[in-house]
């Protein structure tokens, strides 16, 4: 279970006491706060505050506008309208706060978004939880020879057992001599009355990519729908886009217009080339194509071929 | 008065449904909530939404520092410390969505401060308002001969009402033929029949700096503290600090103890060079200090004379 | 003539010495480094320096991607790639410093831009000169009904030479009365010995927003590429586009392979939604295709038709 | 030795062509450009790139202040006043881009600065060098209870041995796992033809937190002084001061007026808070001071008796 025991009476105690207040306020978001939804074997994400919600992003977008704007009366067809032209400012007024338990590995990939504000658990003042990811057999594929960053087939159950195996006991073992290095445990109690143990800011340089740390993350509605589009996407690696997929269902409960304008433009939608569009034109009008004379190439026809069923 | 009926109106709406939220609130930031605080002749600040108060700066360190910091026990303390020691991520983690109105010339120095998120009324879109800033006679002051960018003396009272009808009727009379190349008026009404009028994004051009313009802007309590330490500073253009006096006061209200810590290291604080470190320590073992020896400039000598009442 | 005498003599100074280095360098850039490209009636973008070329690009995409990219041999197929994928930074390795100058309602556009370096002429410090925007005759069109920030048919000369003069006037007068309210002209000659004048931070709110103003702006290829979709694009102000058409320009002689695929994805590609997706698939199947049933509006509708000829 | 014989080939061969440039050159920057500088065991740091001078800070600074600020003839002296007054933009307007290779645990440290451009290199791409960092007998010390970040006293020869011994064998025995999983070794070869191996991504979460990673890494003088003034801070951690000192000695090179003024306003530099200038004043005039009285902590004072000799 990803929360101790602290942790979750920490959890009813800010689920048990409600305020009141004038600011916009999202039912569906307020019956998730603070709850940890799972990620993976120990992961978690948890919605610790927001502000803002669509009616917040249209009012912005009105005073934008001015007056100018009024022909746009529907509060849907203007958050459609800012989506499809890329008007980004209006979707940086709303904010959003999460907690977030994930592999150090993937809070590598996690934190190259660089506008967010992020305060993570420090290795330095405290000690790591015993806690790794060990992924599931189903989880475990090949590397692609295609995708140079992606996966191709499952492994047989037999190799996926002995790899597992293998992360299992590497993690443990590092973990364990972790504590031998720190001379105390996670529960703080000293192994060895004569060693003096190292400072934990060294000691944490033997754990493995998998172990878990935890961080605070707060980005506004523009950046997290960028995050998204590239992390909840095909190419993203299987264990970002579980998070990305989490977020994605919070969301489209904040902010359920947006949610929509964006499936259909961002997560829906491609982009073409001026030689795409070339070619399609073509192909519209009964024409004959070759790939090759178009310029473009192999893999990029591939693609087109695949999106549009030609 | 700075608020039109139909914001008023909105106003009243806006704070007569109140919600229930799990979120962190703050009751007397709730009391003010969308109302116009006053700045200059035509300008206010409204506050239209705030994430988190002094307790969200405390968790989010607690979550960076893990069991470590068990020790600082106290709330208060660890606020002191996380400003003592510039540690600004957890000050990050606290957001504020401002409604200001405010001259032109002064969004164009606010503006400077890249990290927050704006929404500014779009003069392309919409025709602005016959608003323009004028002094009052006591703001009026020459030209600082010390600091290039400061004001020294007031102005004769004869003077300084030259000074005002100059800036009123020229603001009054390029608004006018703002007007006339709009070929409309600010009711929306075409002014000659005859005539095409030019585009919204032509006109603008005609208007005096002291046009009043308005934006949502919304920036995290970090930055906000830095741009207050630049723009409620005595250094800072008088017009400019109005705002900051305001917006200190609003943080005052919203986070407390940040507030008082935040003027005890910051605004009440100052730096030394390592040369004025030097020069002090010589003065409290009681020797004499010449300022010429010790490489610093004779600017840098006063300041630090009336620094320490040397 | 955009720049004056001490100017003119600075860059001819610049550009008689030349140094050796072992940085990358781009003989094209070098051309017209310090040289100033004439921008509007007074206006101009001059290159200062430049960090990168096409091939820096290449070499910090194969750091990132190591041995494993060692199939795209080639750097422009490499480029080419980058680009269509969207993987912005090692288009972030590049950099470039421009001096600009430009009217002051094209600078409040420009800086909402927040991805880069700017040093702008202070009016606080020193009196802005007497140069203002004042459109050409052909310039000057009327407000577009359909796009609420954009313009419609040209004026009739007559109507246009109004406009001319009243712009002219107004900016003339403006100045004038900054100049008394300063008590100072251009030259720095007091005008009336009696009088104090007002601060230069004061008396700056006079001044029309087509007065010139100028800056020193530095930026990343990226971020750069992403300022000109916007602003080289069709919707942009025609100002500004001037601006954004040079910098193009300059980008081209920069790096050459970049350019190439930019205008190929961006400048002349398109975004899809996915409904637009599925339409177009129905029109290359050979099906009739009713965009109210597709649940697009008569805008994009109206859009996609032009785009792909339909 | 840092670098392989490919890198190596490829510095020679950059270093073999010189280039003629009209833009600022540092030459003696020059002569180390492209050479690694050692790091720790297997680390460098090395100068790719970079834009600008001292003397381009103050054409920046120039451009913004205009004739104001003739008066500080001296360019020493104006660079002085900019570091004193924060006036942090001109020195925005210098770049530099450095390789660095670094192990993981430093590298997520370092990251946290996100005003900076980055291209790492990607193990999900491509397969990491069996490189970690094992730190020497003298850099191995227990946990400071002072600092809840910090280290304390050596270890003992014997215990220092110990931890060691567990850092390299941990290391190498989870990347010879690494190897397996991923059924290929560091040099492409397969190991056993009857298993598939996984994933680059997936496999790399095995290896410990002081494997080496290597990036490109861009940032403005700005934000790099203000990485310097914290990672080359005696608080900072051992293994990222290494670095920063390394970083430090580049400025030096680069901006040699800059370094000058950095070193006595920052680093040697102080702050104090509002209570502690109250102390002091107290102090010079004679009188006896009670911390408590004063408000201060007894942390704060004792560093502020350090700090003056007190």
């Amino acid at each position: 279970m990803p929360l101790n025991k602290e942790q979750n009476d920490e959890v009813e105690q800010l689920r048990a006491s409600s305020n009141t207040t004038l600011r916009a306020t999202v039912p569906s978001l307020e019956e998730i706060l603070y709850k940890p939804l799972p990620a993976l074997d120990h992961g978690f994400v948890r919605v610790i505050d927001y502000m803002g919600d669509d009616t917040a992003i249209v009012q912005s977008a009105r005073v934008s506008y001015g007056k100018g704007t009024k022909k746009i009366s529907n509060d849907k067809g203007l958050i459609k309208y800012l989506m499809r032209h890329w008007h980004s400012t209006p979707f940086e007024m709303c904010e959003i706060k999460l907690h977030v338990k994930l592999p150090i590995f993937i809070a590598r990939q996690w934190i190259r978004h660089r506008t967010a504000n992020v305060n993570e658990y420090s290795a330095r003042y405290s000690i790591l939880d015993k806690e790794f990811y060990i992924p599931s057999v189903e989880n475990l594929a090949s590397q692609s020879q295609i995708n140079k960053q992606g996966r191709a087939e499952n492994l047989s159950p037999e190799e996926a057992k002995k790899v597992i195996e293998l992360l299992k006991s590497d993690a443990e073992q590092t973990y364990r001599n972790y504590e031998v290095m720190l001379n105390e445990n996670s529960d703080g109690e000293t192994l060895d009355e004569s060693s003096m143990g190292i400072a934990r800011e060294l000691a944490r340089m033997n754990l493995t990519l998998n172990t878990y740390t935890q961080w605070y993350w707060k980005i506004d509605l523009n950046n997290l729908l960028h995050f998204l589009a590239l992390r909840a996407d095909a190419h993203a690696q299987y264990e970002i886009r579980v998070y990305a997929d989490i977020i994605l269902d919070i969301v489209k409960k904040w902010v359920p217009v947006t949610y929509e304008a964006f499936e259909d433009y961002r997560v829906g939608g491609t982009q073409l080339s001026a030689k795409e569009i070339l070619i399609l034109k073509k192909i519209i009008k009964g024409e004959t194509v070759d790939p090759d004379a178009e310029g473009i190439s192999k893999r990029e026809w591939g693609e087109l071929q695949k999106k549009f069923d030609l």
